[in-house]
């Protein structure tokens, strides 16, 4: 990551006092940075997938709560504000965190000191993401250099890079830190369906990074690892119950059967911000079904380079869209994190959970 | 299915004695029946996948082959015309076979009688195939009625209805058998990247027999098996080894893993015809590659409803595209054939070709 300008997905802009992200909707075909001056516009950029990603998700929505207390500071305006932003996407725990992080940091003050608390706050969540994620990059090269290949083929699935993040992601987190140290490193990046993250924004944030990758489908995934041009599998998680199941983005369950089948590891990596320490088992989390127009139609370029959805299927047909699933904990060989690598198991999170209250 | 002419993928027309195809790449916007005038016709029809689907990319194959006699009926002619129609689609045993069944019929006889015998020949194909899929969807509907289930959720793979064959199909046959019987079934048709066949051609075939079903995107297979809402998998093939290992359309594989993991049947239906006795394994059978523009464009209607491609990558991406995968044989829960089911076993296989050779 040789700058951080470059490689970042949400920026503060201190003299004008305003936040930026990306819009991912537009990726890769355009890189537009949209300013968000106020509460509808935070629950926009979340619910309309302008950031997406279990960690930026939060980190913005706790900038878009700071906001709405700059407007007003009221308990009144407190509790809606965070209701409003709690709405906008069901199955990430991250916005569930982010925004107590900042309700809990504000609500004993006075109105008139709670704005200025709660942007301090949210720019050390900020900050404390950055770190968190290079901790992670950093333990997860661990698992790589251990798997002594002299080159690596790594398969990932939708995006949970440090367009997910601010900068350097999870999932590919560890990837860029094999790159950094010279590692030659290839990634396989599945193309996601039914919104094509993996396409739309892993390839192109590998690419801005310099490191090779080749787009396949979903389906050709368990073929690749059958073959054995797969060293090993790391996603991310949007939410990991205390027994080390893995809610992760629809297809990833599908890969974490075949790396079993094939005995090649996959890896989940993970702020500890993502763990649901109340949900026993991935059995409890809700799997969030969004809109069947993301299966029966599609985004690109037309021939004269101008964006436009066509129409895949016949007017009479259905689809049914649910947008996660569930990666039993048994199949993960270990839950890479900021605190270290752990098991997926209850015991390995309560050891997680040890470390963590420590530091 | 009520009325053949409606339900049927290839027709002969005994007044002007011309074969007509439905150009499945129009499909599901626009129905186009495509008259094969020419080799080159034939051989195009097969490459650019007008027609697809082993059986009927086989029965088409010997009207080609049939049609170049009754220009040239030569040896010559005859071997060129074969390697032709021969390279068009490598991993189709069916391709071979049939050719093989129209070029013994001819290859004794003297140049003038060929071209009668051969088309005789590959219109009695054409009706043993719609027998044969008829018995397979008799003999699927077995199965189904074993399930003892009031109402039926069947998940498919591509397609292997009946335009993939001439008629009823092969993996959708038992499922029109189960409709026709008056069993409430309803279908999960995954959309099937890279080419959406499910989403293209069985989604528009069943709604035109009257199936209920939904399409679904690849990823989301994995996630349903887990919550039980399917009760069986049913697929095709291209090309089955003699130890019973399955090769069919990329993705199949990660479906028959996700049966597995949740114990649900997943069958396979096929004619005796995608059989190679020649290979003992799924390892000896290559993997067909495709363009990669399949991966990074994909055509649909516009908002003006007219039919364009939009590219789905940034111009830097590349991607790799395996059009198939090899499920092994310890995944499938019974071959469904026209001369019963069988294991899928090498043991299962002889079996079945004793019954074959007595009938």
């Amino acid at each position: 990551m040789s700058s951080t300008d470059e490689l970042c997905s949400l920026r503060w802009d201190p003299v004008s006092k305003g936040v930026e992200v990306i819009d991912q909707t537009l990726l890769p075909h355009a890189l537009s940075w949209c300013r968000l001056e106020s509460l509808p516009a935070f629950c926009h950029a979340i619910s309309a997938m302008q950031v997406r990603g279990a960690p930026l998700i939060g980190i913005t929505a706790a900038f878009g709560l700071a906001n709405a207390l700059a407007e007003d500071a009221s308990n009144e305006n407190l509790a809606r504000a965070s209701a409003a932003l709690m709405a906008t996407r069901p199955t990430a725990v991250n916005l569930r965190w982010a925004l107590d992080q900042i309700t809990c940091a504000v609500k004993s003050l006075e109105p008139s000191q709670r704005a200025l608390v709660a942007l301090h706050r949210a720019l050390s969540l900020r900050e404390e993401d950055i770190v968190n994620c290079e901790r992670i990059g950093a333990n997860g090269l661990q698992l790589l250099r251990a798997l002594n290949k002299d080159q690596l083929n790594i398969m990932t699935h939708c995006n949970a890079g440090w367009l997910a993040t601010v900068q350097w992601g999870t999932a590919l987190a560890p990837i860029y830190k094999a790159h950094a140290s010279g590692i030659p490193v290839h990634v396989w990046v599945s193309e996601t369906r039914p919104r094509n993250q993996g396409t739309n924004l892993t390839a192109w944030e590998l690419h801005r990074a310099g490191v090779p990758c080749t787009i396949v489908t979903d389906n050709s995934c368990g073929q690749l690892m059958r073959q054995r041009q797969v060293d090993c599998v790391i996603v991310g998680s949007d939410r990991t119950a205390a027994n080390g199941d893995v809610c992760n983005k629809v297809g990833t369950y599908l890969k974490a059967l075949a790396a079993r089948a094939s005995d090649i590891p996959f890896y989940v990596a993970l702020p500890e911000s993502t763990i649901d320490w109340s949900c026993p088992s991935g059995e409890q989390i809700p799997i969030e079904e969004r809109e069947e127009s993301e299966v029966l139609s599609i985004g690109g370029l037309d021939a004269a380079g101008d964006y436009g959805e066509v129409k895949l299927a016949a007017s009479h047909s259905t689809a049914f869209n649910p947008a996660f699933d569930v990666t039993p904990a048994d199949l993960v060989a270990a839950l890479i994190t900021e605190h270290g690598n752990f098991d997926a198991s209850e015991k390995g999170l309560q050891q997680l959970g040890a470390i963590a209250s420590d530091a």
